[in-house]
């Protein structure tokens, strides 16, 4: 695996991620850019004790461009796009419209490109393809990690336009906040809360249930579970565990990141097979905070997947309305066990062979 | 002010509420309906420490119908609604698809037609109609807060196609929950680290804060002031708090009753002035949880209604994706001075003889 560092023409990094150790990503960004846009600002909200981040340049950024104008496709000698190589296999870059900006040690955006193919997604990437973004990923958390002013590494796809997606071509993001985001920091105080009632590992003991369980597991293999987890919020919703105690990606071992694509590639597939058509989704990595700013949570927090979709029918969405929105109760109009169901009755595409029901 | 009760074919409650104490609704509901759905399930999230309903038979719900088989509108001799009278001027009734059921103490929801007229909204009731509502409101959060089980009331609208509205007609829904909701628990224990850290209000202290900063204030009259929040996480966001530390709808005395309508009226009308548009929004009160089960809440909360809606430009939306729907942490792309800047310049429709700034 070969890791090439270089820098668009405003300053922003890139870097690429190759197979091959021989890999050459030397072409310059040949553009004329603008200076990168000021911080953003932090706000705090006393009501809910939370950040708010105000990003207003963002109003500008491009929104479902054209095919031939897609910025994340690999340049060509008559066309400059964000990525001045004329070819990829994985190409990570710092956003030109970030919500959060590394000016002034508040955080760091970064896009994640899967594939320079333009009309792929990541459901049809191949397990060596998702092997290398799993390694993008790592090396991201690691690095963002040491920035100074970044307390959490967020990767995340958001995936449909029904989700609000602004470009088609198969992409993730990875925010570095500049605080620990609220639902993570909700999941380490039950975490301490289990371990002071209990003894017991929070994340281990939601794993061992949802084995002993069985109606909602997707599928198993030896290093990871996927399940709908009991109490899923959305109509579809698969979590992703790492059977070990692992707080993140860069922790994982060698077999664990190997071990991840092909049962990921397995849901997503099956996602898209529950009603046959293309499922509007956010996927995400749950990875416990920077250790320099919360060295104990290292040992509360497990590293996990968590994916879900807002269709609740071919014609029909979940919107996140009064209830939710305002109120942050959730309602699911499918049961967990009805999810999983139609989830292990879709056609995977894939091998089945890592089920625990074959 | 008349509050006539009344019972639909399968057993669920409708109360009128009318102007003038001579209304008569005593229609009786002519359809043959099938028993209503069983309870929904309640379900714990260890990891977030927080319930999520499973309500699937929800998943049958009138979907968009046309105007002329609108379930809202009134009875005729020929068509038999959810409403039997052939005349109302404002009807609540038990949702015939809960996401909570009172059946074994579980909640109740109920449904809030704000005008007989099909093709109104919100925005256009006249001053006395809104009144109406409020007393619609007050009296059924009075009610629901002495059902078992309820702890707390939530009286809120979803408006707008944009935002997953599933009937046209002008309506907003009422939930007595089987819990405290998420949000308002992380208010009140904001609001108790407030107390224990300065001795303040925290609601007191916030709006005090707003209208000395004056420059996200939307308006303001003798009892009640509306402004952008300065961590406001939509593009437009207004809240509306009384001036008096009171704790829920039913402690709110006549003259702020009456004071509320005409100023949030204009904020509506303003709302709908920035794009030219009839803008998505969820608006919704957010009480103190039902004195039984949290006595210490009525001290610490002050009643206030938040509004907010997704539409961030003429023909774009703001999406909660990844970092809003699965961190929590919120990137609002307009800035909240502008917002209000935005709002204070839009026609009102309305007067303006109540704002600071005339």
């Amino acid at each position: 695996m070969k890791r090439t560092v270089s820098h668009l023409a405003d300053g922003r990094e890139i870097i690429y991620f190759d197979e091959r150790d021989d890999a050459v990503r030397d072409r310059p960004d040949r553009r004329e850019l603008p200076a990168p846009p000021f911080a953003s600002e932090l706000r705090h909200d006393p009501l809910l004790e939370e950040w708010v981040a105000v990003a207003a340049h963002r109003q500008g950024r491009t929104f479902l461009p054209p095919a031939d104008e897609c910025p994340l496709c690999p340049s060509t000698p008559e066309r400059a796009t964000e990525i001045p190589a004329y070819d990829y296999q994985v190409a990570v870059f710092e956003n030109r419209f970030p919500s959060f900006s590394h000016r002034g040690g508040r955080g760091r955006c970064e896009v994640v490109c899967f594939t320079s193919d333009h009309s792929s997604s990541f459901a049809s990437l191949s397990p060596a393809q998702v092997r290398l973004v799993v390694e993008a990923w790592a090396d991201r958390t690691a690095e963002l990690s040491t920035l100074p002013g970044v307390k959490q590494v967020f990767c995340f796809e958001n995936r449909g336009e029904e989700i609000g997606v602004t470009l088609h071509h198969a992409h993730g993001q990875i925010y570095g906040y500049p605080f620990v985001t609220p639902v993570t920091a909700r999941m380490l105080a039950a975490a301490e809360r289990h371990r002071a009632r209990s003894g017991g590992d929070l994340f281990a003991d939601v794993l061992a249930g949802e084995r002993a369980d069985r109606v909602r597991i997707i599928g198993v293999n030896e290093h990871w579970t996927a399940f709908v987890p009991k109490a899923a919020r959305w109509p579809f919703e698969i979590h992703l565990y790492p059977h070990r105690h692992v707080p993140d990606l860069p922790a994982l071992t060698v077999a664990e990141r190997t071990a991840f694509g092909p049962l990921y590639l397995d849901v997503l597939r099956r996602l898209d097979g529950v009603y046959g058509l293309s499922m509007p989704y956010v996927s995400g990595w749950f990875q416990a905070p920077v250790a320099a700013h919360a060295p104990a949570a290292r040992d509360l927090f497990r590293v996990h997947l968590r994916l879900f979709s807002i269709r609740r029918a071919p014609g029909k969405l979940k919107y996140l309305a009064g209830s939710e929105s305002a109120m942050g109760a959730f309602i699911n109009d499918i049961r967990p066990e009805d999810a999983a169901k139609m989830l292990n009755a879709a056609p995977a595409g894939g091998s089945r062979g890592m089920s625990p029901r074959t």
